[in-house]
């Protein structure tokens, strides 16, 4: 007899479907392509040569190379620890490193949390737009999505409070530079937000993962920073998810949680069980390499990704109809674009590619109510001046021509 | 009002408790401690030198090192998967690269197919004992054990043909110098065992962690590559899992997953909303170092491991009393201790760890039943020749002395 294998897949398993961004990058790698679809870094900005130096000093020590390569503990590097612990109290959120977890990337921190937090049926309520890959990392535990809509300060505090008074205990935001949108919250719905969830003893889980990209100065106090638990360790309103991805290289996978030591302590277990611990030596280097690198690196790749903003929005201001409205986000990678009504951004999409060379990703998939069907993300991230302008010039000529057919 | 994060953690999660092994190895790490509990490598042979060169040329070259620090795909490199399934066609068994998932580490590999084939309540056959890892990361979907007894030849083929009987339909198995007890199945076993799989349309998932380990020659065929499946891809019994931590280094979390496309395509969905993918960089150079280095550098560890085996086996015929017995493993890294029926092994670690100064793992914890009172793992891998006699004579005399008590 022969293993009927999906049969045997269970049904939280069978939640998952492929991602729409996935197998469209599959095209946008062409190089005839102009692409705004990904969400990565520009490979350009890596530092290399830093790395290679890393690389060499570590491996050149032998006690410190060994220990690199071999098992580590599930918590994460204590000196990486101390690192992150300390760059969060520099931007106002002081805690201990026994409040922090290292993760597989960001998206692992999702992932858990998941785990932790979700069950089937157990809402949780979501941003209208909001970064897909969370919603993917949630649907392994079949929530059920209350999705709150946005305005230009953040989300809409009273659809938040209902949210809460509906029975929801857990909130996942974005407050700066949201992935898909680009939008930032004011300081004004940081303490609002902050205070409904207060009102209810909801949990937030705050996505950080763009907050070193600000092209406008100084960002805004997290969350995090905002929800002062003193000195004790087992408090706290904020999960806070952090990661290198963005600032250093995405290869290394190093991402963290930030939370009160009840959620820690089982997220430990949570990793002993599903991977043993984050790759040593990447841990090592990503310390090693933020040390010797930051903050000077993040002052070029700002200067970069604002160069590249602000040629998207000049072309954008120069080429876009009318009709058309767009966000000017202040960092991060990504603008949204409102498209008129009659337009469905998956058939612009099919269009961009064939005619125009270019590509984007539609933006019905950021919504939990598979809403916005004239929505779309940019990323400016990946491609040189030149092309962003040539692209977005297409892009703007289709249409224009869609619109008038 | 403060969120009370113990009410949001879901059941699930409260599943896990915190390993025995991993609280004990705190004190084992101690320098005054001789310590077989752990089951890590020994990083005196980790090719630290080869690693080095692997990096530098890496990042040396521009394009190659750029793109082993960016996102990559969720199924794992090509290349890497070719490299994989190469070496599997070595071993007879010959499967596509559409076969083979990159994973972090055997360890999420195991919590991967936990997520894709368990849930509350289904039912999952193990060996008594079986490997604590396995069994924490399959307790997160809260299954039901099924345990089954081994023999010197392997599971006892009845009582697994009753668990298929009784309605498991997912065996998890260790045919090759099995953690903890370093047993292996004969080739009549190994047949045996797939034929009852196959009556019971059942599937196997095959733990190769330790399958490169071994000190008598070649090792006798896995399961998957007596699980013939010709040139069809989506058929098959049986999940094998590897890893590179007992080969090359634990610390690059490399393993993966050879298995029917249907479930390699699910866990690439669960992959992509789980973590994205593994470390770009540490499978390029988990490639380029098994390139470099196979098969002498196995040849070198495996000498390096049988001369520990032998001088821990040597010292046990030496020192322990007759009521003592103990596996001779042909590889791997571990022997394991029957104790008079009067001891409690974990009674004994209590007192070894401090009159004795040696470091064990008591061996209940890996069975599902909790039964294996007195059973104990020792680990030969991590501490050196004398050490290891001193450790078994100061063990033997403790076991003398608690069982005349």
């Amino acid at each position: 007899m022969t293993v009927q294998w999906n049969d045997l897949i269970v049904r939280d398993a069978r939640a998952l479907t492929a991602s729409e961004i996935r197998d469209l990058l599959k095209v946008a790698d062409r190089p005839e392509i102009i692409s705004f679809a990904g969400g990565v870094p520009d490979p350009a900005l890596f530092p290399l040569d830093a790395f290679r130096t890393v690389y060499d000093d570590l491996t050149q020590d032998d006690a410190a190379g060994r220990r690199s390569l071999q098992y580590s503990i599930s918590e994460g590097l204590p000196a990486l620890r101390h690192w992150i612990a300390d760059d969060l109290a520099l931007i106002g959120a002081p805690r201990s490193i026994e409040n922090i977890l290292i993760t597989n990337g960001a998206q692992q921190g999702l992932d858990m949390l998941a785990r932790l937090l979700l069950e089937p049926g157990r809402e949780i309520v979501v941003e209208k737009p909001s970064y897909l890959g969370a919603m993917q990392a949630f649907s392994m535990r079949r929530p059920t999505y209350v999705g709150v809509n946005m305005d230009a300060d953040g989300p809409v505090i009273a659809e938040l409070d209902a949210a809460f008074a509906g029975g929801a205990r857990i909130a996942y935001l974005a407050p700066d530079f949201q992935n898909p949108t680009g939008r930032s919250y004011t300081l004004e719905r940081r303490l609002a937000v902050l205070e409904i969830a207060r009102k209810y003893g909801a949990a937030i889980l705050e996505d950080a993962a763009y907050s070193k990209l600000s092209y406008e100065g100084d960002v805004l106090p997290s969350l995090l920073a905002l929800d002062d638990v003193g000195d004790d360790q087992n408090a706290g309103t904020v999960i806070q998810l952090g990661t290198f991805s963005k600032t250093l290289v995405p290869a290394l996978r190093i991402g963290w949680v930030c939370a009160p030591r009840p959620v820690i302590e089982r997220l430990v277990l949570i990793t002993q069980a599903g991977n043993l611990h984050v790759s040593t030596i990447n841990q090592e280097v990503a310390l090693r390499a933020a040390r010797k690198l930051f903050p000077g690196h993040l002052d070029t790749i700002r200067d970069a990704y604002r160069a590249k903003r602000d040629t998207m929005l000049a072309a954008m201001d120069e080429f876009m109809p009318g009709t058309v409205s767009y966000t000017r986000p202040e960092g991060g990678m990504f603008i949204w674009l409102t498209l008129p009504e009659n337009i469905d951004s998956r058939q612009l999409l099919a269009q961009a590619l064939e005619d125009a060379k270019v590509a984007f990703v539609p933006g019905q998939a950021f919504f939990c109510d598979h809403s916005g069907r004239n929505t779309a993300r940019l990323s400016f991230a990946t491609e040189k001046l030149d092309r962003i302008r040539d692209g977005i010039e297409r892009l703007a000529l289709l249409i224009k021509r869609v619109h008038n057919q």
